[in-house]
């Protein structure tokens, strides 16, 4: 199974992409899709989705794992978030590729196995667990690399699941 | 001057497309792109990405008017408009059709004259605008072109500033 993790944002957009088999993970590619802050809007939107349609293209991932919004107490920032999700959902659902959502909590729990671990003990982990030398930065991309790994933990029993009834 | 009015939204977007020359207006087509509850919200954000940009190749509008997004109380639902606004801003920015942006207060003030209006007056007021003998359906619809009109008389005057000094 081929994932790629997002950690949604319209400034940077973390992407991690993972292959898992057999228990096992493979790093093929991570970064981050970045725009300008001088850049109109709608505009950072169009180079969110050309760069992210470049992706997936090139690296065709089974599933993709992606942080679920919530609101913070910053109302501008949680639309124009909103709105750059809405360009991967979209983009992702144009290539018949499945899209799941996980929550922070989630995704501490699958990566450290434990729903309060603080950020630098989810970074570790995800190092340690891809074999990394250090954690990737900017912390959007080492977010997307959990989410990537989550969605392996959770989503592998799921497909177990589906498989022995299919 | 052509101007497509987008009351945006995920089930119901409300569009009309008027022509604007010499201080008339004629109606070139009005209507709503609808998504059904019981598709996946990324396959709803595909549909509208679809029928819109096929309105915008078939009318090739100048500008686009658009509501300004605000908070409501329900987070859900301004989250998931906030997602379908991304998908109408890229696909206008894709084409190079500049995006404006007005307030429920400038639509008032620009279509009734009255910033106080209810939507009852401010339908009525679009409707005797427009030479149409009924107040188009769905409200949406009848707020996209009340968008577009307010464009017409305030996007109108910025325009002469701009080819005065160009």
């Amino acid at each position: 199974m081929r994932i790629i993790g997002i950690d949604p944002g319209y400034a940077i957009v973390g992407y991690g992409v993972l292959d898992y088999r057999g228990g096992h993970f493979s790093v093929v590619e991570f970064g981050a899709i970045t725009t300008k802050k001088d850049t109109p809007f709608e505009n950072r939107l169009c180079e969110i989705y050309e760069d992210y349609c470049y992706l997936l293209d090139r690296h065709k991932p089974d599933a993709l794992s992606m942080e679920r919004l919530y609101f913070n107490t910053n109302q501008k920032t949680a639309i124009d978030v909103a709105q750059a999700r809405g360009i991967i959902a979209m983009a992702t659902a144009q290539r018949n590729i499945e899209i799941n959502e996980y929550t922070p909590l989630q995704v501490k729990q699958a990566v450290v196995g434990y729903g309060r671990a603080v950020k630098k003990q989810v970074q570790d982990m995800t190092r340690r667990i891809l074999g990394l030398d250090s954690v990737p930065k900017p912390d959007d991309t080492a977010d997307a690399l959990a989410l990537a790994i989550c969605h392996a933990h959770v989503g592998s029993s799921l497909l177990k699941d589906i498989k022995a009834k299919g």
